[in-house]
């Protein structure tokens, strides 16, 4: 960390960073200039807010130098982590599909799907049972009859279940139904869940915010890290932005910016990130061509019908389409799309 | 609810837009033009999402003509609410400035900066005892030991304290020392955390997320007041925007506009929407003379050793002479500074 | 046009947006329900600014069917435009490849340049003349000389060249030289300029705006075609946002949006959409993968002593690498990579 | 400029930035610590781009110590720039309040205008002649007969007038007619334009782009300084954000931003920044209260039959009881509204 002191800054002023850098138990390396003093501080300095310098009096500017992350750093883990899942793994040479209805609405819908789905070549399923809505009157789920339906389905068609958390309070719940358990955008922040959820050793897709930099959903990463969950996935499904024409503004630098900061997978999830379904497709193609690791889709049997995100849900037809596509870029990528294996059937799961 | 057909949609797609129409129990207004065909739905439209229409095929556009939230809104409620707090009022005449640190660190620090905050004209105390940090090496808060604290410079200054909630689990802890629960911007949209708010009947400050539209904040709002709890107050403390030289983007237009649309009383909080404390009193100033009913403001006696927040922290002095401006720009805009009456040690509170 | 009206409009009101719908040459639609009236306005709308009626008394809210452009739409011309550009095309089946350094520097620089990129697989070539500097203490441009020196790397390697123009003053002296005539983000709503360019039949490659709508880039498109002018392709080139580890954020949505919305070839500049060369190959993979119809890339023989976007430039050889996979994608895209004929030579350009 | 390098950086890749660092004529001042080295770029720095060191190999980040502008920096110029435009000034004790039509479209129009916001307290009268029209079917605006009609206007009120130039083809008109130029937002980067107008020695008026960050704007009055052409006020208009409740976001920021870091007069336009005629009362008053010199503000005394921004302009007597209250808060800001005193008409003017 550097601290550059403003032109006139006293002496005195100078002393008292200088103090607290030691307190801090940092070295301190000091560069006087003529046109600035420069103070270095040195040492674990990722686990110190700027702020605490930034509000000494004489300071101009902090500058870190080291990333404010450890854990989730690539500087620190090289090499990416692979994480296994169900007979696949997530970061490596395969290509996850994660697909699935927004929100679990009854029996015949969620096995209809995941057979479709499977069919069509996706290795995961996703559904909602817990639904974060901006409306107090909009549907909130079928709770924990949402997990069991979800886990007939798993049965059913061997595809590992990703299920979103609102609440630390659903941890015990869920950790015993679900193989990954997604925490939400409206949730990358809510500190008392990540720690929760970094206590399980359930696999974890972190979703970016609404309005979080790359840098704050790293910082969510390492919480969970922190805690000793090392499976941890994250994933990019558009900011706000003041582009109106789609419902989120996909950040696809987002990929190569987090494929390079992190040794973590990452995921592209096209269907928040555009909004429309007719945009999907385009959207899922860019994102393996950009270096993703997987995608999560939004697929229903009957978008029409569907009690939440009908407009960006694709069919089944349109979603098998799409994976065929995903398939070939992900050759030229160098990878191949990843098949579930059924693991946990034979181990007896949960 | 208004919607336009696609210029080439078809009598079946008009038809399935209808049907689903009288399903949702609302009745049906069709109107065939030459250019388009409009169909309009009337009744209690607020609680159903546009999505669910926008999805059907044939359609080009669903445009809400009623607002999507009904307890919040001033169309439901044409008076303001006015909050009665603590002795005082918020939502009325007078303008209520809410001051004290970002942390609670120490009994000294507590105590210094409630005395220093009562003496300069605050009307109650703010300070927080489980922090949201980015970063999960950063100080977290005292938790309950912070509590008795704030009830103890209560007891000595006769404000009320005001303290944000992390998470539902907190409730029962908080409401035994609070007078009012913040919602932080990161929790705004943390359903479980206002649907527990809203089972209680202790005042609530929600406060903005950092890309929540004016729409959202009202729909979170909307969470609580349909929990049975009218006891609430929006803040505006600043949007995320493009903008670098600020911490935050205060949207100053979002005071006459929630004014406009609500009757809840709306809060400025200038130290989170400036991030400087340079910058915190002319802030403050705009804010009363857009009409808010009042501030939260961050003030501590030794801002460069705070533990967070630290630059954006006002000095108790600096602190004195906004307060002293307030006061004169209330009185223009025909109000005055709210006074807390200790009421609570009278009644024996909590 | 659908003009909502407040619930509680006067008769009164509802006359008089109807004697100005009659006034503006439209015919009225009017529609009384129960809950709202709504009156249509029909004919040619798109020439009619929404505020016009927004500001009228009793009115709600009004609302486009029809898009406020007609010579960009697809609604009009459903076709894609295939633009002849120099033996090949834009908009059908080949993929553009334009690149070159941002700016042109010296006859060594720009000769060796070209010669690479066209070894490497590129259809055109790029290089700015008059540079749009946000500090008036930057290199601005070498001006007519830097033309020349294009023109002259034009003769030895036969690619066309696309250069920008910053002023209709410059209009006469660059359609002298230049085969493409691009129009910078910081340019896209200067008026006078979209007419000029719109008066010559140069092609233009119109870049969006920083903070420019899908909608605003196809009304500054439509001036251009207003003035005659038919051979434009849009450039997306990255939008600003919050997130700050990238010099803008691509907005790859745009890309399917717009070949949704406008029957316009579609480019991408992966250059400046992301500001680092370490992530133009990513983001270029992803805008073909996307639908986009080319790239406009930035290539320096020695980025590092560039004068100019040294830091997001590629190395010759990286951008070889680059081409080859875009070519691989476009075939899986059913495309192909361009390549330029030299037509301009045999037929005595300008 | 400091120049931190990558912590694996090379001794030749520090020698390279140390031989750049001397070529463009600056001292170096390095540093070697065990975490970090850093270099010192010691002298004018504000004229070199930090991109040039930034794509340097080896380099980790770049960071300015001084600002990127000079002229406009309160740093080198810690006094207030006072303007005097017609027997009142700008900048100083003195509250500017413009007024007037977005556009001139009639004798009768522009006469009526003038004298009823005379009548109310401006110091001064806007009206555009050139329009800059997001569509091409839009109206462009009267041109020199305009012109006309205002210099008639001023002469029956004695107000100088603010018209906006759209192109440097468009100077010599101008000046001949009008007060201070006004430069739109949507060309605070025609670098041309801000050329043109820092040759001549007329008032100008420079709004901030509408995703311009501070930074830029300053940088942007830095090229009219930097012609000769002192007389130059900024003007925060209203940036663009994902909130939609308003045409833009007032970023009230700004105006102690920008105090704070010019001697430069600093202008708000609460019309174009809030978008509706109900907010601008609002806005205005939090704009002085946070310490702007002034306020730019339509008025039209027909809005529903206003060609082009009615929907925020202002009938003349709302515009009176604004201007009362606006005197009442400068007033408590030590401060009071300009009056003209129609010099030019004594002078001669033009």
């Amino acid at each position: 960390m550097m601290i550059i002191m403003k032109a006139n800054a006293t002496p005195q002023q100078v002393e008292a960073v200088i103090t607290r850098i030691k307190a801090d138990g940092l070295n301190v390396h000091l560069s006087q200039g003529v046109e600035a003093t420069i103070i270095g501080a040195i040492g674990e300095t990722h686990s110190i807010p700027l702020e605490r310098y930034e509000s000494l009096d004489g300071v101009e500017v902090v500058q870190r130098i080291t990333q404010p992350y450890k854990l989730a750093s690539r500087q620190f883990h090289p090499e990416n982590t692979i994480l296994p899942i169900d007979g696949f793994t997530v970061g490596g040479e395969e290509i996850a599909v994660i697909a699935g209805p927004c929100s679990v609405e009854s029996r015949s819908q969620i096995i209809e799907t995941a057979l479709a789905v499977k069919e069509a070549g996706a290795s995961a399923l996703r559904g909602g049972v817990f639904k974060p809505r901006t409306s107090p009157y909009s549907f909130q789920g079928l709770g924990e009859e949402g997990l069991e339906l979800l886990a007939e389905a798993r049965e059913k068609t061997g595809l590992p279940i990703v299920v979103e958390i609102m609440s630390q309070v659903q941890i015990d719940l869920m950790v015993k139904y679900v193989d990954v358990l997604q925490v939400g955008a409206r949730n990358m922040q809510n500190f008392n869940l990540l720690r929760a959820v970094g206590e399980t050793r359930t696999a974890v897709l972190l979703k970016r915010g609404l309005s979080a930099t790359i840098e704050e959903l790293l910082m969510s990463a390492e919480y969970i890290l922190a805690g000793g969950n090392q499976r941890v996935m994250l994933c990019e499904r558009g900011i706000r932005t003041f582009e109106t024409a789609t419902r989120n503004t996909t950040d696809i630098n987002a990929i190569p910016v987090l494929k390079n900061l992190t040794h973590l997978p990452v995921i592209l999830d096209p269907s928040h990130a555009t909004g429309h379904a007719d945009y999907v497709a385009a959207i899922a193609r860019a994102g393996i061509a950009a270096g993703a690791d997987g995608l999560i889709v939004e697929v229903h049997p009957d978008p029409a019908h569907a009690v939440s995100d009908g407009k960006q849900s694709l069919k089944p037809e349109k979603f098998a389409a799409m994976v065929k596509q995903i398939g070939q870029i992900a050759q030229i990528m160098g990878r191949k799309l990843a098949v579930a294996q059924g693991e946990y059937m034979k181990q007896g799961w949960a």
